[in-house]
């Protein structure tokens, strides 16, 4: 497997959906589609479709080559309980849910950040209005996205827009946040409060990610058991890798300002644990997500692959 | 049919359905659950929940007694496409979904206002990071509660799902929003302008309410399309009367801050066709909501008092 091969193969077809699968530029009302393109379409990594698309294909016995699925080795009971649906949408839907809690995150009244992805945030490159909206109509579209192209399948359509909401929901995504929030102001959050943090922020979505490939996989429930579990210690393995580069990488390289969380007096776990501990810590998340992996059918080479380069990536 | 008592039968199942559905008070994170309920239970007349409990017993057969049911007069047919499912979960969901879109709309960023309901915002009652994740997180919590709650119908939970999502997406309510802020900047929006606006962020709602009541109650597709018929011109009623009464009501009446629309240059269906064009504009769409409503099985009374009460109403 080429792995950088096969993450660009998915990183095309995530930049085609987001392009084809959202509002066009120019419909109305045009200010609000731009502002949402805007935030959408700004690169990124695409973690999380990612993902998404790999956790499908792990069922799917798709690759690069159509012809693959001919020749596929697997076993008939690898494609799990269900037939396996296209996953586009989903990881559509999984990253405009992401993309609107980074613009929402960057909000004057949360983090008031300039700079995301190397380019102005959506506040300062619209207003605050336009930029609120945008978040709220992402996040929406994430739910009209599964609603239109899994009409067809209606039981994959309710168990993705419940698995979805509820990881970005109150008790999970912006339960994430609003603890951040107030880790923030008080400036001495305990291991625990980080740990639930990191959990909620970061890995909910991560989890629901591989969950969401799996569910269009036809996965059983033990298998999206794996890709949960997968899912959670690869966000804390990444959340903990982000506040050592927070800590030691430089604002052109991060695309985003460096340094922020020391000048806030915010805890991380640097500031907890140190370099070295938190360096430890991440590298046994990321051994233990891919150790989750083994209760997975197909080739988990890509994901394998993918969850270790989170452990030493550089932005 | 005792109208009042049956307003407040339903009104008091909404009450119940948004306390109970909807995350305890105390539950982590507890501030957010805390501004979630802060707005969510603050009263308010209810009328997008029971327009859904109200459209679900067109087809359901169900009132105030549960024998009506097995007297109820009506022929089979009815009860349209499919069978009856409890709505409450749904009229809960759009209640959610209602009260997200004021808080935002009420943050500084927005309209900026401090009173709602004769209470504190939310953003004044907490704050504006707070308020901000409330009303994401009951946006979430309406996709959360349609996963959970018709889990075992999954063709409903889709059908509802995308309905819900598509009415409050960006090509209506937040669409409506977004005009709306922008006609708001310019002063001098058009009649055409002015009812995308009411289109779009307030008919897109109640048309929505009814149809999901129609969809719980297993209406057919021109019972649907007559529903949505309803609430387009019950919204532009409902709206034009808005704009008469912050030109005509004083603050402690509306609940809300009167006189803001004149004080702010907005351009309204008052200050466009005067006080008494909108009067007639505004029971000639009541008119037409009521004579929609025709296409509908079972007893239509409820409805049609509840739209001409609108035309009526003080705030």
């Amino acid at each position: 497997m080429d792995f950088s091969a096969q993450f660009e193969h998915y990183r095309l077809q995530v930049e085609r959906g987001l392009d084809e699968l959202t509002p066009p530029a120019g419909t109305r009302p045009a200010r609000l589609h731009e502002a949402m393109r805007y935030s959408l379409l700004a690169g990124g990594k695409r973690l999380r479709p990612v993902l998404v698309l790999a956790a499908a294909d792990l069922f799917a016995a798709a690759g690069l080559d159509p012809q693959s699925k001919i020749h596929d080795p697997r076993p008939a009971q690898s494609t799990g309980s269900g037939r396996s649906v296209d996953p586009l949408a989903a990881a559509v839907a999984v990253e405009c849910i992401h993309t609107y809690s980074l613009i929402h995150d960057d909000l004057p009244c949360m983090d008031n950040d300039d700079l995301r992805r190397g380019r102005p945030t959506a506040h300062k490159q619209f207003d605050e209005a336009t930029a609120l909206l945008a978040g709220d109509a992402l996040l929406t579209l994430a739910f009209q996205l599964l609603g239109r192209h899994y009409a067809e399948h209606p039981a994959l359509c309710a168990a993705l827009a419940r698995a979805i909401a509820d990881a970005a929901g109150s008790e999970k995504l912006i339960g994430g946040q609003m603890a951040d929030l107030l880790a923030e102001k008080k400036s001495n959050a305990t291991a625990g409060e980080l740990e639930y943090i990191h959990l909620n922020k970061t890995a909910a979505m991560l989890s629901v990610s591989l969950v969401a490939g799996g569910l269009c996989g036809g996965a059983t429930a033990t298998q999206l058991a794996a890709l949960h579990d997968t899912g959670r210690h690869l966000g804390l393995a990444f959340q903990i890798m982000d506040d050592i580069l927070d800590a030691t990488a430089d604002t052109a390289t991060l695309g985003k300002t460096a340094g922020k969380d020391a000048k806030a007096g915010k805890t991380t776990y640097v500031s907890l644990h140190g370099l070295e501990a938190s360096r430890k810590f991440s590298r046994q998340h990321t051994e233990a997500a891919i150790a989750a992996l083994a209760a997975l059918p197909g080739d988990q080479s890509f994901l394998r692959v993918l969850i270790e380069s989170m452990a030493v990536r550089s932005n």
